[in-house]
């Protein structure tokens, strides 16, 4: 398994898209009928965004990125404008009923999924232990399970255990399926809210400098924001993490032939004072198995505290996918720079805006 | 309580009633006020369905069954006009609240009910885990339960492991109770939906052959069927199951007297042959307690494969209750006569019939 | 632990308010815009009850109390007019999101909140295992956890395993948070809803004899009880308990220092026949530990049943916080005086008060 997860499938879908159409998902047939949105009034302009499911980072290029972030925006305007009274929410998704199947628990990202929804008028049925759930303990397929819940719901959210499963998932649904996790696999709408965030922070995403720190050879996060940040121009990132948990070779290899400049460092003061961004990660106990001793030396090596803010540049930010145990220290919270709570409220728009488009289109 | 399983409460209401009108739940006073729906315009054509509770498939009638399924494929309609376009679905629940109330997990049959509710505009109140739920672990009754959620919803669908638990629940609420299930008890919607499927399917009710497979000893949902389809005209039977798990002698005794035909067969291939409808079970393992030999040896007898599909006529259907392991082997599925998805979706259908003919008359 | 226990939190807050301003809750500025809300249309008269956070029955004085009831009956009177139709029902919350946040189940009390805010057309996101959610059991602060939350919702109900974790959600949110109970700590609505019962059921407050009858040194519903009635006029409270549980001198005191008489008693059936209220509760099993047999002496010796009725005054009614077991025969229940199962529901409209003014003020 640890080995398994040391090559997670990002390199598969290696080949660069030709820039302003999305890929649909490759081995997937386009099922739906086809969302088509134009991107403005003038004739000929017509871009389009054919989102049928979203199932790994890997199949949004650049093009369908700024369209979805676009959505985002206009999500978050429409939340802020109606924050005061419940009554101006839109209502564009009333009638539509999504289903969150998910077979391990992440309240987080449920909850963040079912707001989302209800935001914009829909409703949500919820199973938080689909795992246990009589069908699945009985040995029913996943397919046989979607079949089932495809017929109550017109969107499915699902997360689970294994690699693979939101792509079989969505291999037989005719509903769309959003992909909240599969294990070790993806997290695609969490790699959207990281380089979202990142936009709405620094104001651009070309020529940034990023600082991945933590454990960057198990979180799926840092490696999908890797893949995806690799798409705009002159980025430059800096790894920073204990050797035990350094960034394995794969995503190196892609950023390389990417032409994404790269390296490691020890000197998480040094990567700060010349980062736009400082991502974060919580060095993961449980993939230490019995090395409780390898654990606590990892965990206390790269801390974001006011020295990091110190020599931080003004306009940068610090960034974590959150739960966040110690390696962020309290006392950054109340910096301006602290943009992590920020970054957890843009999953929010970020799922609105992929809700909409699956659902309504644009 | 194996032995009490294999005497299922059924024969208890084996007294035919008069046809067209619905007998009121036997033990229950009718407590609310009554629904009255007349089924047409037309003066003296007023039928009246009297729907209080449903809690087991022996209080319907065959006028009963024949409005349902009416308001069944109302609802279908419903569904298929307005799954372009969530903006077109009904409203007609809006402002009621359901209270799904799972004393043990059927998330299947949980989600369907909410997503029934809120495909008419309803609100839910979920709890899937009432047994656990600090009033019950405290050893409270299921009244004082019931008593207090009704004062918070308009309609309580109740699932029990205990046989009787919805009728005692349905004696004490003063608003609808819907079994969903108790125990080794009954499990009236997916009666509802199964007969309704026959319908959908083959076109009509009498004069159907219907092969019962796999497990018939067990398995309410088969003993249940053959009750509720012995309402019918020229309704013949077939038995086909490891001797393990024979259909018991309760209901071949109600078959007889109702004037079914039925014989017992072990020759699937044959049965397929000759029927309109293959309703293939699964052998349930948690019944055969410590001999997995005796579960090994009943599970691979009777498989719905290729070979099945070969003789069955054209115009017939396979039916599962759902889950299903390896009983129906996959290629099956891409048949047109495969039918089981279908008939999980007819689940939804039936449920918004019953919540709206409960909470507003048709 | 025990010990712990023995001590609530109630004498913290001693000093006696000034009679007609609501305190806002001590500790915590007010963050909100405020709600103001006049109390007639007369000029001059704007009470203002400034409600941003419902965390414990302190922070409410008799004004506020005036208040909370007039709106609840003004939901009563709501949910009676629109019980025939679900058409009718308020929308007043549409728009608006609460999320309940359980770090321990309590499904009553959950379902109460939820069908609040659906009745007055809110929505809900819902967890009810918090306490395992991964965030929570990967070392994730409270804090952090309401950090998130708040950023999905427009209020929160947190239900927590310990005691002052309400009071420090609330310190964290920019939204209001509301204590569906804490721990041994307390259990602000649960106290509002006992107080609003004895109003609605006799007429007054002010006179009220109470008998509170049970588990008084555990249960912290009679000491927060205790507590809110201490503010009305010419109080008189029989305690009568078994030994091991008896009332703490803290609350006596407290009762002493506001000019309530109290007194002592072990005749049950002399304190019923002057009592206008008689409120029974559940000797709890899990406090005696050990000691099985302290626990089966004290449970059977107070028992409400047909002998208590026999001797209770005719305008007088029997309350319960529920859950009961058999300390009030089930032959109580049809008797007009057992107010146990309405006081279960002016539960809900209780908490749809608090919602109306805490979201949309009055």
């Amino acid at each position: 398994m640890a080995a398994a997860r040391a090559t997670l499938p990002l390199p598969r879908v290696p080949a660069p898209s030709p820039r302003p159409q999305l890929r649909p998902f490759p081995s997937l047939p386009a099922r739906r009928g086809a969302v088509a949105c134009g991107a403005g009034s003038a004739a000929g302009v017509a871009a389009s965004l054919r989102l049928g499911d979203v199932i790994e980072a890997q199949q949004f290029d650049r093009a369908a990125l700024t369209e979805i972030f676009e959505v985002a925006r206009e999500m978050e305007a429409l939340e802020r404008g109606s924050s005061s009274r419940g009554a101006g929410r839109s209502r564009v998704l009333e009638g539509y009923l999504m289903a969150t199947l998910f077979y391990e628990p992440s309240t987080r990202t449920r909850l963040s999924f079912e707001a989302a929804m209800r935001r914009l008028g829909g409703e949500v049925l919820t199973t938080e232990n689909a795992r246990e759930f009589s069908s699945a303990a009985k040995g029913e397929t996943l397919e046989d399970t979607i079949r089932t819940v495809e017929g109550y719901s017109d969107i499915i959210v699902l997360r689970h255990f294994e690699s693979g499963a939101a792509r079989r998932a969505a291999a037989t649904a005719d509903i769309p399926v959003i992909n909240a996790g599969d294990g070790p696999g993806q997290h695609p709408t969490q790699a959207l809210l990281d380089v979202y965030t990142i936009e709405r922070e620094i104001g651009t995403l070309d020529g940034i400098k990023l600082g991945l720190v933590g454990d960057l050879a198990n979180g799926r996060t840092v490696r999908s924001l890797a893949y995806l940040i690799a798409k705009y121009q002159n980025i430059k990132i800096y790894f920073v993490s204990p050797d035990v948990v350094k960034m394995k070779d794969d995503i190196k290899e892609y950023l390389t032939s990417q032409g994404v400049e790269w390296e490691e460092s020890s000197d998480l003061l040094e990567v700060a004072s010349k980062c736009d961004v400082i991502y974060q990660t919580r060095i993961q106990k449980e993939r230490f198995g019995e090395r409780i001793d390898l654990y606590e030396a990892a965990r206390g090596k790269y801390i974001v505290d006011k020295k990091v803010l110190d020599v931080l540049p003004k306009h940068a930010v610090i960034m974590h996918p959150l739960p966040r145990l110690d390696e962020i220290t309290i006392d950054v919270d109340s910096d301006p720079r602290a943009a992590y709570f920020r970054q957890a409220k843009n999953g929010l728009y970020i799922r609105m805006a992929l809700l909409k488009l699956l659902l309504v289109g644009r």
